[in-house]
């Protein structure tokens, strides 16, 4: 289940975005699985994409496009991934984009296509071409809450959140939704998040500002390890709200919008991990004290993608020797384990490479029976510092991972 | 439970090696965990260690004995392994190489320390001091057997092999065990293995012998990614059985020796993966095609790591977007996924980055149904390859790992 993790209440809507949802029917339970976003003419597009060199077809389409023009629709289907579907798979995304610009009356090129979901099979686009009219007929505002419940798939909870910031006199908002739960261990972006602000912001600051904000949570955060072929962030700035125009880190409003952005950014990374494949807890896994930020990196997912840790997590068992050698084992040039200390939320178990003197097993107990645990490694050796959150590996884990094909 | 291993029927003693086990008394049900080994005086004794930084007191004492003097006697507990202990467990390593010196009659430098189980505690020297007598009473040459059993953890079955070759007209022989079952992603050395020979081989050649044949059996296997902190692997040669020495790879039996000594690894670093905590399959990743070695190794470990193709091949899933997934994220520089083939045995899955015409679910649920298959991945782009061996991930290792503290 979850771990602290509620569907959002409300979404706030962005002017100058849109959104349709629809069923493609192919689900025993009907639920909506196909999502369009409709884009203004005058708005800014910036996206990540997976670094996953076996990236899918709507993710080599999504890329190309974006280079093209400036997007003004998005594509979403969940249930399959169209990755490793070959020469099929391109042709299949990029039909679905004709698809689409048919509908809408823009150019082939400004639609981006999105999949999440099994990988395998090309994209059936005479599906695609019977729910897409509906979806489009749908578009409207407040299409948010159900966009974010559309885009799902082993996810157990929507994932949503919306800010409000100043730019000048102006009230502006940023509204995103992800979609997340396994094959999370993104590279440039997580599988799936939408953001849009009504901000007015130039392409150039806007990606710049994307890139920062994903690089410090999304691509901080793993569920297993497994980088997912179809990961992709997509922000947008409508430019509805304000007619001043962010186009530098110095321009007024910078801060506020990039607070805000950033903020929802963590909130949907942390969302994903909560609602992580069989997560029962939410673990921030610290490394302070290091030589640089790569080595401090390294550090935190080797603890984060160590089933032995994440195994100790799940039996809320205060067995830091595994986190010891997880430490050790990282890579780290020339450690001096002499320098090492851990703590476990407020107790600290390592000084000096071994047991702290303090520390009693009732202590460690106490901690680990909590469901958010925050593991504090100092490598005593600098000044640099990173952050990853991850979650525990469970029985849910193997059982979704053995009899679902994601 | 193990897959396709049984216990050794019989290991050949080896002239100038004696084995004594004996209790530590610590237990609920009683049964030896505690070995001590007799080199003879004229032995070589060749070594390699785990590359851990956190690395235990054990593995601290014995590196710099093994550089002091050459060794005459290896003392082996199973049940605690002396790790993530500070100041007191190295102190308690070197106490427990005095103890056994005393006994001995050797230099305490000419001790070898070796421990394994659970991380955090230092070695208990009263009890040590207790059983130690004991174990140097029972020595003799047939104690391979009793010391299979006496090193193992949460191994279920006892590994060890005999091979013979020739040495000119001299019959000489190779027994190895081991012992590691979890936390098996070796880096130098597996858990720990003690092999000897009675061959007639020089300090230098003895270790660059092993030093070749570590690499290409124990370093390529992993369970679940985790190095220990006191994996170990120790190859004596007595000179027992022959006058003639093995001074060089030109020396003459240096090949018989090779191949036999890599037999006995290959048969015990395979052991260890049969026995992974909770396998229910033997996994063989073979990556072919690559620019070189390093690339392919990469390539395959990542395979052998990823928790998602772990568990489809413990679900017997033929869900091979999962291992496209894991060769795209394998970070192999500018990969063309077009030149991309994969097959599952004898069962072609991906051509062209997409996947095979010939291909259908049927014949890949075939495959996966059985509990030896090999993955391979030829990356279509140069010469190099390499084989790593590895089991899947089941609900066995979580509740091993959740509820067993290693």
């Amino acid at each position: 289940m979850p771990v602290n993790l509620n569907p959002p209440q409300a979404l706030h809507p962005i002017r100058g975005v849109r959104i349709g949802t629809a069923s493609l029917g192919q689900r025993d339970e009907p639920r909506h699985d196909l999502s369009v976003f409709e884009i203004s003419a005058d708005a800014s597009v910036a996206a990540t994409f997976t670094r996953n060199a076996m990236c899918a077809a709507p993710v080599a389409v999504a890329r190309e496009h974006l280079g093209a023009t400036t997007p003004r629709a998005l594509v979403v289907n969940a249930g399959n991934a169209n990755a490793g579907s070959g020469r099929l798979g391109l042709d299949a995304a990029r039909t679905s984009c004709q698809q689409v610009a048919g509908l809408m009356a823009v150019a082939p090129e400004a639609v981006l296509p999105f999949s999440t979901g099994v990988i395998g099979l090309a994209l059936d686009t005479d599906i695609m071409g019977k729910a897409l009219p509906q979806a489009v007929d749908a578009l409207t505002e407040d299409g948010w809450m159900a966009a974010s419940n559309a885009i799902l798939t082993t996810d157990i909870v929507a994932k949503g959140a919306s800010r409000s910031f100043r730019v000048g006199d102006d009230e502006c908002t940023v509204t995103g939704i992800a979609k997340g739960s396994g094959m999370i261990h993104p590279d440039m972006a997580t599988m799936l998040a939408f953001i849009a602000t009504d901000a007015q912001v130039s392409p150039q600051c806007l990606q710049e500002l994307l890139s920062d904000c994903v690089r410090s949570s999304f691509n901080r955060i793993t569920v297993d390890g497994d980088t997912s072929t179809n990961d992709a962030c997509v922000l947008v700035a409508t430019g509805a709200a304000t007619t001043r125009n962010i186009d530098s880190q110095s321009a007024q409003g910078y801060s506020a919008l990039a607070e805000a952005v950033s903020e929802v950014c963590t909130f949907l990374a942390h969302a994903i991990v909560r609602d992580g494949e069989g997560a029962t807890k939410f673990v921030t896994v610290r490394v302070s004290g290091g030589r640089d930020a790569q080595e401090c990196r390294q550090t935190a997912f080797t603890i984060a993608h160590s089933p032995l840790v994440k195994t100790a997590l799940y039996a809320s068992d205060a067995n830091w020797g595994r986190i010891c050698a997880a430490v050790g084992r990282a890579g780290v040039h020339e450690l001096d384990i002499a320098g090492v200390r851990i703590w476990l939320d407020e107790v600290q178990i390592v000084e000096a490479g071994g047991r702290a003197a303090s520390y009693s097993e009732e202590q460690g107990s106490a901690v680990m029976a909590r469901d958010e645990i925050c593991i504090h490694v100092d490598l005593g050796r600098g000044d640099a510092q990173e952050t990853v959150w991850t979650c525990d590996f469970s029985h849910q884990y193997i059982t979704i991972n053995a009899e679902y094909r994601s």
